[in-house]
């Protein structure tokens, strides 16, 4: 649980900056080493390099080197993890709204028969 | 489309947090006074604040004053924003997964026609 909650704080740290989900988004399309990952971005290697660092530390991106090339890829069970929570917060007020919702509905059903 | 993102970098540092996703927890069940949100915290009001600052500030939370009273309640579109970009990664994942299979299975009866 404390686990869970710690991989949580990482990952949500972790999309809360445009360079890091635009990695993210693009590797959604398939593996990239790390020099086509930094290629759109306006920035300095070393400074791209502490991004894709969080994003290793998260677990959200793993990277295996094979000679010079070190090539990203996405791990899909920590993003899964993000999306189940705020999906359980909106099953949480839906059903909440549901209640509200059956609550007002049942109101003038009770003054008729009153 | 810059707003879009400047509000989910604020959405995520958000939700980064344990305290301030504890707060949103207890929000799905309805809203609460900033004395109920901040009880089950082993925290000063004031370091309270902050954190509720935070939620305020990228729009999970709003807030509204009734005599000495100030009730927090939860806006559901701003995490519906966050729900949707992640939910967008998985789909485009997923397709990605979907071509993947498609030509893998493809590939005996090729062999066999050739």
């Amino acid at each position: 649980m404390a686990n869970s909650l710690a991989a949580l704080d990482g990952v949500f740290h972790a999309l809360a900056d445009p360079t890091r989900r635009a990695v993210i988004e693009r590797l959604g399309s398939g593996p990239a080493s790390v020099k086509e990952l930094c290629e759109p971005f306006d920035m300095a290697l070393p400074s791209f390099m502490k991004h894709l660092a969080v994003l290793e530390a998260c677990g959200l991106v793993g990277s295996r080197k094979v000679g010079r090339v070190r090539t990203c890829r996405i791990r899909r069970d920590r993003l899964a993890g993000a999306e189940s929570w705020i999906a359980a917060q909106r099953a949480a007020w839906e059903a909440r709204t549901d209640r509200l919702t059956e609550f007002v509905e049942a109101q003038p059903a009770q003054e008729k028969s009153t």
